[in-house]
């Protein structure tokens, strides 16, 4: 199986890129080969099971699409993107890339043709949706973007379920949430500062909140999410049992979490602890029926 | 006021124009120039109160929209569309034309500039929405289009929201159910059976109906509701009321629909009559409130 990942250089692009060299298979096939793109150069991953390629392009200038998915890769990633607050900050450099760009690559691939079908993983954004909300926003929650990023995202969705519908490929499109917490530096993504007030303070510095404190929002620390899970499986297994039990997350809670809190001074005053958080969380948490 | 009108050689197109140039005036201001535009050549009108100019071309090719907009009109109706059926059958002209135009128009507008923010009302089509269908169907229901052309007019309303929030334009999009009875010959519309099994029994002809009989579909007739309304009104001052009452469309309703309904045999031969048909339908709505 042949891979394709469209930025590879970024964020999810370089975790998703280091879980599929980890795992050396996807699903139920094994990976024979990879490719690598991105505008600025992908890094060369140091040892393989099979031949990763990298390629430094603008996926959205003609003709790139079409050198890309020439060899017919049996997976295509498509995380290429440009964030929501330079594609508010330069209208015609978010519609060229989030739409065009995109759409190039529908056709590139539409157009190959003989049979030629693959599975493409989109990552949309819940920028697709806009206010007021209700309390739960299902899928089926209509799309008013607030943002061109989200109205670009909104589009490229429609264009994967028709180019799906005539056979032209295999598309899915995934709604991610704000991802945190993004190392380093922060991008222009309008959302980057839920990473910011996350990380600055664990860092001991000082995090502007530039939104009012009542606001909500979704956002997902696979890490701690996805070791909550395999610690949580481990301790169902130890226990004798193939399933994992509310029990299960709860007790192994502390350990994933407690050195991921940072309390406030006051909180430290008060002699109150990471795990009184934990637990607290927890009991805040109704048990899935 | 400047009105421009794409797609202005349609049944609606015709119809708008004919209703314009009777008006000689839109909300509150006077219409002192109007522009026809359309790929075959709108018919020039005999008589108007001003200048009515008519241009014959395609609006999807380079350069097209900018002319049409050079001249900045105050008002821009854009119905000219590629229908449902052949943009089904024709992948590459339906894009092109229903979502490429449309955006070359956007951008023409856009790129004007110096304060020019048109009124641009765009014909969308509940062909945004997909099936299943809740009872009701409001305009929050998610848009899950099942045909490309659905596809091409939710992308649409998406530009249309984005380039009107950026302050490009003052759109407003309308989703038109299908318009019965379409005169004349059949168009390439998916949907055309729906006149057909309405224009072919008046006129004593077979009419086949391409899907089961427990379809249900949302249609417009627009001249009878109209008249339908405009006699109510009637009514309501010879009543010497300023206001329309329920009674007043119940009484009205034998007149202005008598006519357009044809008996089966069946119920013909049971002198049935069109007035026990209106008197049914009319007990059947509930008095609003």
């Amino acid at each position: 199986m042949h891979i394709l990942v469209l930025g590879a250089a970024g964020m999810v692009g370089r975790k998703l890129t280091e879980r599929l060299l980890r795992d050396g298979r996807l699903g139920k096939s094994d990976i024979t080969r990879m490719t690598l793109q991105d505008v600025v150069a992908p890094a060369q991953p140091a040892d393989s099971g099979f031949p990763v390629g990298t390629v430094t392009c603008d996926f959205a200038v003609a003709g790139a699409a079409e050198k890309l998915v020439a060899e017919r890769p049996d997976v295509i990633f498509h995380l290429a993107a440009i964030v929501s607050g330079e594609a508010e900050l330069d209208f015609d450099k978010g519609y060229r890339i989030n739409l065009d760009g995109t759409r190039m690559l529908l056709d590139a691939i539409r157009l190959i043709g003989n049979g030629y079908k693959p599975r493409v993983v989109f990552t949309s954004s819940i920028a697709v949706f806009g206010a007021p909300f209700p309390d739960k926003i299902g899928d089926e929650f209509f799309n008013t973007p607030l943002l061109s990023y989200g109205t670009q995202k909104a589009i490229d969705e429609l264009l994967l379920a028709d180019y799906t519908r005539r056979g032209f490929m295999d598309g899915i499109g995934i709604r991610l949430p704000t991802i945190c917490i993004r190392p380093g530096l922060p991008n222009k993504a309008a959302s980057g500062f839920f990473s910011n007030i996350l990380r600055e303070p664990l860092a001991g510095k000082e995090a502007i909140l530039p939104v009012s404190d009542d606001v909500r929002h979704w956002v997902a620390s696979p890490r701690a999410a996805v070791h909550l899970l395999a610690a949580s499986r481990a301790a169902a297994r130890l226990a004798g049992r193939a399933f994992v039990t509310p029990d299960d997350v709860a007790k192994m809670a502390p350990a994933v979490l407690r050195h991921r809190i940072a309390l406030t001074p006051d909180a430290e005053l008060e002699r109150y602890r990471p795990d009184d958080a934990i637990a607290a969380a927890v009991r805040s948490v109704p048990v899935p029926r």
